[in-house]
């Protein structure tokens, strides 16, 4: 146990926002750092006690002196150890808000700073559990973490998950293994809006599967009519296409780039048993959509959920370009009366511009639109109001 | 019929946004319009053709010279004549969409101009439906509109609800009546996230009952858990409680000024079935959540509703201080862990705004957050694109 005044101090310049942090705000950047010999040689993921520049505490940190974010704020009180009761009791508190959510065990059950972990990740997948422990202070815990984790939910897997690109940042190495259990060697089913999804909770994209997007797959599944026929682009593992033929969609044609992620989503909707109102086809996004076009194809429903065309401030002109021209090859594809839901992960394209890039598209395809749903992430993925800004994913619905 | 060549001609200014109302911005203001003696003289809901400063057509308008929005696009073809079949086509098309996402016809019909009724509410309610004819072409074509919606909708009831604010602005009177069938003489039942609402179509706020919220009301019943005690700010005729006790919640207590929404909200509990564990509390919302604060209530989901604190942009400032202080007073009626959510209808405080007026006011009770859940109305209140920033409706869920 560390005693709160052997602990390394880090000192906040005069001009660093002490007020924002002791309202809630989770981050010190490093140029807002008094840095001498003895900051720098704080050891990364080491803990310490912030204080604003007349010395007074502010809270405990975890520092990692490689990362531009050096400090991330842990706990209010600077004396806390963290013991195995200090990790399951923030654990338990996160996993009684998805368990009143959610009627199953599939569910993103750590996000991060808003649930009092900063960096950190964790997807539940039944009685298996995905980290991503993006945060050097998560990596030196691991084993600690990792304990609680097993002691709260009671899952026999836990896989740890290290493609995140920001660990980079953090200085941390890119080597997944299974820190409790064997990974599993199949794809997992996961149970979501009444289909069934193949989540590869080793080799696939992030922890497997994008729980996020739940309850826009929930919006989509309601706008199909009995005959339906639907296109989801950009599709992944099934996400959008399989909820709307549990939807009740007549058939559904999902298109990706790639090709294990499309043999998921047919052997989805074969577990489902959709198999014979399913279809794939592989290839690039504009391409196909394009092809589409010319070929005079028509949906009912039409979604597109790209990646992140727009994931830094300086790509967000070229990346509000490629959504309005996703706007525009798809809204031809939907039949008159038929819907268009376009989605954007991207941080740097807030809602409003985001909404604005697709409707211009859909204008410049020459179709009348109405916006009859916007959509966020699902509640398993709650925000810091400090944050509340950099809300990631939007999903705008249009009728056209 | 009219024949387009016989129709008055508005002209724009050279300075107009000529190309938006070709992309399909809705209205012309008076200042972006040519006036002359001619133009003065247009009767208050005359159709007219709209032209650029070219003289080059734009569309079909209906015209109100006494009104700031003095023209209001109706139709892209300016030949186009107001037929029974002109109504029937729009009305069946918005019908449309209600059927496919609602089980049963209880629902925003028309939602203006997003529907292609410039100024027109229509709120069905079974075989009743109640039109809000608050621009001054629906006045002239009422006859034909309520023909059209008693053809297309089969209803056998329609009234006429002259309340609206905006009615005395485009010089309309404030007569309401019944236009076919009787006005019921009392409120109405009205299913909706599995409660039973009661709507008074005569006497009542706006058209009875408010569908908007819907899809907040349905979030909230999920937040429930077995046993949750739960409260209702600002509740009208129940809406959130009554949800919430669908739901599942064991206690649910609403506070609102008007004794006539609270009786309407208890007789909602008694046709649902929740007689016994619904409470109402009548005065001033900001008063009782003082009185319960002092008196140590706690409650695991508390939902404020209130009215447009912040109408006008003038209004802003106080409004927002106003969504601060409800924060402020509620957040500390929350048990640990338990929700709140916060709701506000008011135009000229964006999304952003508000959010952060309400985070506000939860840290200033000395509470930490989550921000769950954002959303919005429903899709039976659909918005034109080029109007979206206006979305009136935004609604906050936070966990404490």
């Amino acid at each position: 146990m560390t005693n709160s005044s052997e602990r390394p101090r880090i000192r906040l310049k005069p001009k660093a926002n002490a007020r924002g942090l002791r309202h809630g705000f989770p981050w010190v950047y490093a140029n807002d750092i008094v840095t001498d010999r003895r900051t720098r040689k704080i050891e990364a993921g080491a803990l310490a006690v912030l204080e604003d520049d007349k010395r007074a505490p502010i809270a405990l940190v975890a520092v990692n002196p490689a990362s531009k974010i050096m400090c991330r704020v842990l706990d209010r009180d600077i004396g806390t150890q963290l013991t195995a009761d200090w990790f399951e009791t923030r654990l338990r508190h996160a996993l009684e808000m998805r368990e009143n959510l959610f009627d199953a065990p599939y569910f993103r059950l750590i996000h991060a700073e808003a649930d009092g972990f900063p960096g950190v990740i964790i997807d539940r997948f039944g009685d298996a559990c995905v980290i991503q422990p993006n945060a050097a202070w998560a990596e030196a815990h691991l084993d600690a973490l990792t304990d609680a984790l097993v002691k709260v939910t009671g899952v026999s897997t836990v896989l740890k998950n290290a493609s995140g690109r920001t660990r980079g940042l953090e200085g941390l190495d890119d080597l997944s293994l299974a820190l409790r259990g064997t990974a599993p060697e199949a794809p997992l089913p996961v149970p979501m809006n009444r289909a069934t999804y193949m989540a590869d909770l080793t080799g696939g994209q992030k922890t497997g599967l994008f729980y996020d997007q739940r309850p826009n797959h929930a919006f989509a599944a309601k706008l199909v009519r009995p005959g339906a026929r639907v296109l989801d682009v950009f599709s992944h593992v099934g996400g959008f296409g399989l909820a709307m033929l549990a939807g009740g969609a007549a058939h559904a044609v999902s298109v990706d780039g790639s090709a294990a992620a499309l043999e998921l989503a047919a052997k989805g909707a074969e577990v489902s048993g959709f198999a014979d109102r399913f279809q794939t086809r592989q290839g690039d996004a504009f391409d196909v959509l394009a092809k589409l076009g010319e070929e005079g194809a028509e949906f009912d429903v039409v979604i597109c959920d790209p990646p992140a065309f727009a994931p830094s401030k300086q790509a967000l002109d070229a990346g509000l370009r490629a959504y309005e021209r996703i706007a525009r090859l798809a809204a031809p594809l939907v039949k008159p009366g038929g819907y268009l839901g376009l989605c954007s992960c991207s941080h740097a394209a807030d809602l409003g511009r985001f909404r604005d890039a697709s409707s211009r598209g859909i204008g410049r395809a020459g179709r009348r639109a109405q916006l009859i749903h916007t959509g966020f992430a699902g509640p398993d993925h709650p925000q810091l109001p400090q944050l509340a800004e950099s809300g990631y994913l939007k999903a705008v619905f249009y009728r056209l």
